[in-house]
């Protein structure tokens, strides 16, 4: 069982790489906190499979953060945050923050028009948790909602741009584009990193809501909300846990994650604590 | 222990849905044979990830089929053909049969520029198994290989044909294409879907290979071989196990099957064995 103390660290996890924008984003505005992230590449992607699968994925890496002192876990993943956080809550009173809901929130403040898109993947989507979520807050927005699946793959390729990136982007999003929004949710943390493809494809009149930013300001409040928040004035380590080959996920992930990555750790999940 | 009799089943795994591309193919030729068929759908795909990860998994599923009345293990995955057959081996004296050497056998036969291309997934191909395999049968003939990460998903979403997909394999045909070959190995069980765009991008002068035909072709010369083919003058059985919800697998995979499938079960990868 973790400590829970201000010198814990902050848990967080991926299917894979692209929980990495989300820890950007926490580095760069909490510096000084400890950050154990874990990248479960031997299993990516959750965005195809069943919910029942992603809830049982998400307990089991949970339970590796948990053997670790943490005081804090961040679902960095919209499938696990759209349908896997009550299963962790169940196994945990440590606090579990998701990217949903703070991307939900910014959506429902920026839009005018009261017209939000979202994007993401087939799970995801399916789950409408988006949906739901805007609704709760402001039950007059009407939330469209559009599964992406090619994207993930594409970044993952390192496709970013040119004419067959936005032609693919194009045959997704058309209906999107012609429903009217203001507001588009990327609600995949893979595709900050198309962000510059579809909003050329969207047009500049559409704001692009970015839930890394967002979560990372959550999980800021939250630590300060609960006393928690670290007290050192020393840059904070960072650890690296993933379950298949560290090769890919260093070559992929310091694109996401905009600087280098020091030592990557094999695990395999389900973790066994001795 | 499976009790390798002429009434056992053949056991037929792949990481997903692929395989059932070869499967179709064995229940062409040899209706008569029980079938087991398992996807690992809660971890598919394969074929991004490393060796060490694709060879447990390829043990964990052959132990799952190994607890049926097998007598013939079919490896319907071009990746796990590639890297993880010889640890499948150590762990059985059943049979095991890849779709690797049946489709180099075919590309050595077919080719008179002595000039073979091979696509497939990253594994495959940076695995160099049918490189390998190729030079082995026939010394002095060129393979070039080309790892194609998009395909898989394109066929999963569905896109076999169109602008955008005929522009995305001639982004990662075109240099095969010049090179001059007149062979053409679709080292991937999805890629047979396809056939018709790969073809149109490639010209009418390459032939391509499709190892599912070949490999159905090499387990009746085997059952042949050691005895054991159906004696059976009925249709047998099909079974159909995944790892994750059966309602995707279902979907897709009519598509690759080509017919109905009945009733899927779902399983537990590592398998207990009660």
């Amino acid at each position: 069982m973790s400590r829970k103390t201000e010198d814990g660290a902050i848990g967080i996890f991926d299917s894979g790489i692209g929980g990495l924008t989300v820890m950007r984003e926490i580095m760069r505005i909490l510096p000084q906190e400890n950050l154990i992230y874990l990248g479960d590449t031997a299993r990516v992607p959750y965005g195809i499979r069943s919910r029942e699968t992603v809830q049982r994925y998400a307990v089991e890496n949970a339970t590796f953060l948990l053997s670790q002192n943490i005081k804090l876990i961040v679902v960095a993943c919209n499938t696990v945050s759209a349908v896997g956080i009550d299963a962790i809550r169940e196994i945990t009173d440590v606090p579990v923050i998701g990217v949903l809901k703070p991307g939900a929130r910014a959506a429902v403040k920026n839009t005018v028009k009261k017209r939000v898109g979202v994007i993401g993947t087939e799970a995801t989507i399916q789950s409408s948790a988006y949906q739901k979520e805007i609704k709760s807050l402001k039950n007059d927005i009407d939330v469209l909602t559009k599964a992406c699946p090619l994207f993930v793959p594409l970044v993952e390729e390192g496709w970013l741009e040119g004419d067959i990136v936005e032609a693919i982007i194009s045959t997704y999003l058309s209906e999107l584009k012609e429903s009217g929004i203001d507001t588009l949710v990327l609600g995949c943390t893979h595709y900050p990193l198309l962000k510059k493809s579809i909003q050329r494809v969207m047009g500049n009149e559409v704001r692009l809501i970015d839930s890394a930013v967002e979560t990372a300001r959550a999980v800021r409040e939250l630590l300060h909300e609960k006393g928690l928040i670290s007290s050192s004035d020393k840059q904070g380590y960072r650890a690296f846990y993933v379950t298949d080959s560290p090769d890919r996920f260093r070559n992929i992930g310091e694109r996401f994650l905009g600087c280098q990555i020091q030592e990557i750790k094999k695990i395999q999940i389900p973790y066994r604590i001795n």
